[in-house]
């Protein structure tokens, strides 16, 4: 691993090397310094092309193929939504079918190089599954904190993988940061939702949305947001492409969230900076349902510098996206609706113009969740063979 | 589209044109002939890298993006079976999440350029949600024909893209080729599990096999066959890859079946080039329980002219090798973790060496057949958030 460090995105404080998951001093989160660029277009596996972005030599690089999947745009949606495309990034197209594999992949690396035996995460949904999975490919002891009232049938795609998964009872609240001092205790590398080498894996979503773009950046890049990490390892894969001189602006984002669990929507919407904790969160968009998200404040300070937005949609909104999607042959997860719906709401906002290009991120695989199957009207036929030839 | 034609691979007749799905005369399976090639390094999407031998124009390609997908290699398990690599060609890293999107974007491209307003399968599973994902996106009429035991949780899945499903009481048998002969009537480009151009899209798998061993192939490929559809797409996209030059040998294949349903391991066990109807088929791999597969003809044929051969495995080492697929990273469904059973029987039978190569293909997803978790012992802990320093 070559040299890199660590600045707080809150404080400024810089820290020398990278075995921190946190500032100490004023609790924000950590952003990787590293200055390395450069694409190698003879790889197709992300960890790989952009391995020059990153501190790690070729041969740390821990990877299951993450990354480099589908941006497919959709004509018929830009039509309707009346911008000049619309694109929807595939993050679905991964080997735990969600986009958390790609700061997993960077996060295991890095605990791999720093010698850690011992990963873990705080996590209840694809985060579990992306990290039981790379511990298992690395070969490490791998511990998953899940709520205590998470359903049976969602721990199973978890444990499969063979990592050893605690149901946590009691304030559920703490275990983010007391996963970061036992880890620091017990040499065991929590990979949480926004600890920085996670943030920086989400990067490469942003070189290939460039990539894909031929470098002419999209208008508008609209992010289903949770605990910030992703949104924030995204704006700052745009800004490290325009500081390194491969695109001249960067787009403006939209960190779209459900209304039933939008602290970081409410925070913009009052003009403030601090996000609150959300009061009694209900949404079926679970994989974004953090009420008080980490990286929550980085969030509303990289929207404003990049002139961004937030927007909270409805779960009718997110259940219609939904349905509309998959209609167009993409089933993500209700999450990664939420971007389809904010796009429609911006647009009749008057924010998104009929000029811009917009591209939306599916962050999960539909099959994550089959108990939205509920909220949607699904019929089909009943019909004998001998009667096939004029029921069709 | 170029000009191509169709060959019958039993009797040998030669069609022109490409409006034909299977042999009028002899009812044998067709292969496409069309001797373009070319890989177009440019391009990571496959259906673009790989266009060149395909009679399509760049601009008449309908992509979700398919293809392309990790080949993980696991030094561990090449251990474990005594070869000399393991490699394990992860297919549920695709836009539906198996292998079957590669023959779709074929066929529904196929179909578009026939002017086709209207397609369909006959399937219960992944080719099912790969032809209503791709209809969809190519804003075509989709009918998907699936058996009337199939049960109402398989099914939410097809219709949420909006496909018409028809569940088919009566002898399910006849579907197949009924549902050819009404395509032919009311114009529907039936795409089932061996038509010439699904058969083609499997070709794409070998081309990306090639090129990840930079030509030098694997001396193994084990194909998890159903139909026989995928392992003669994948057989002939090797024979390809030799005939231009790219590579100066073909691998050696396995067909691996679940002994509970092994019609192909039946008739190759007795040295017979017919496969006959398997009685009562049960096993947990539902993705390849043909009993009577439309392409095992000519799959026993090219296992002949291959040097290759069949292997059926058991129950319990179907299971066996999902978990320990899993425990390494790659969470396949059950018809995936065939190859792995298969290969540790060809290794105990003397067949494969320890200086061999080998590659597997995962062809879909472990999220999509979760009534298997009940097959697997997983068990995890409750804990309180004050005891979690001491329990971890």
């Amino acid at each position: 691993m070559r040299e890199a460090g660590l600045i707080c995105v809150g404080c400024g404080k810089n820290f020398e090397g990278t075995k921190v998951f946190r500032c100490p001093d004023c609790d924000s989160p950590l952003d990787l310094v590293f200055d390395g660029h450069g694409i190698d277009k003879s790889k197709t596996c992300s960890a790989e092309r952009y391995h020059k972005f990153f501190p790690f030599e070729p041969h740390e690089i821990i990877s299951l193929g993450e990354g480099n999947t589908p941006l497919v745009s959709v004509p018929s949606l830009a039509e309707k939504i009346g911008v000049r495309s619309f694109g929807i990034k595939n993050e679905s197209v991964n080997p735990t079918w969600s986009f958390k594999d790609r700061g997993t992949s960077c996060c295991v690396t890095h605990a791999n190089a720093l010698d850690f035996k011992h990963i873990g995460t705080v996590s209840s949904g694809n985060m579990a599954a992306s990290v039981a999975a790379y511990g298992a490919y690395a070969g490490m002891k791998t511990t998953i904190l899940v709520k205590e009232n998470l359903a049976d049938e969602k721990l199973a795609p978890v444990v499969i993988y063979g990592a050893r998964l605690f149901r946590v009872s009691g304030n559920y609240d703490d275990v983010y940061n007391k996963s970061l001092e036992i880890g620091k205790d017990k040499g065991i590398y929590f990979m949480n939702s926004d600890v920085p080498f996670r943030a920086a894996g989400s990067r490469t979503i942003s070189f290939e949305i460039a990539e894909s773009f031929d470098f002419d950046v999209p208008e508008w890049v609209i992010v289903p947001t949770s605990s910030g990490g992703n949104i924030r390892g995204i704006i700052s894969g745009f800004a490290d492409m325009k500081r390194h001189g491969y695109t001249n602006k960067v787009p403006r984002f939209i960190c779209a969230q459900a209304a039933g669990c939008s602290p970081i929507v409410a925070a913009y919407d009052k003009g403030e900076m601090k996000v609150k904790r959300f009061p009694d969160p209900d949404t079926i968009a679970h994989a974004i349902d953090n009420a008080f998200p980490p990286s929550g404040n980085e969030t509303l300070a990289l929207l404003k510098k990049f002139d961004g937005i937030a927007i909270g949609v409805s779960e009718d909104a997110i259940i219609s996206a939904q349905a509309e999607q998959a209609s167009k042959g993409l089933f993500g997860q209700p999450a990664s609706a939420v971007p389809l719906a904010a796009a429609y709401e911006a647009k009749r906002r008057g924010i998104i113009s009929e000029n811009d290009r917009v591209v939306t991120i599916l962050t999960g695989s539909g099959l994550k969740y089959t108990a939205a199957f509920s909220r949607h009207k699904l019929s089909w036929h009943e019909c004998h063979v001998n009667d096939l030839h004029e029921s069709i």
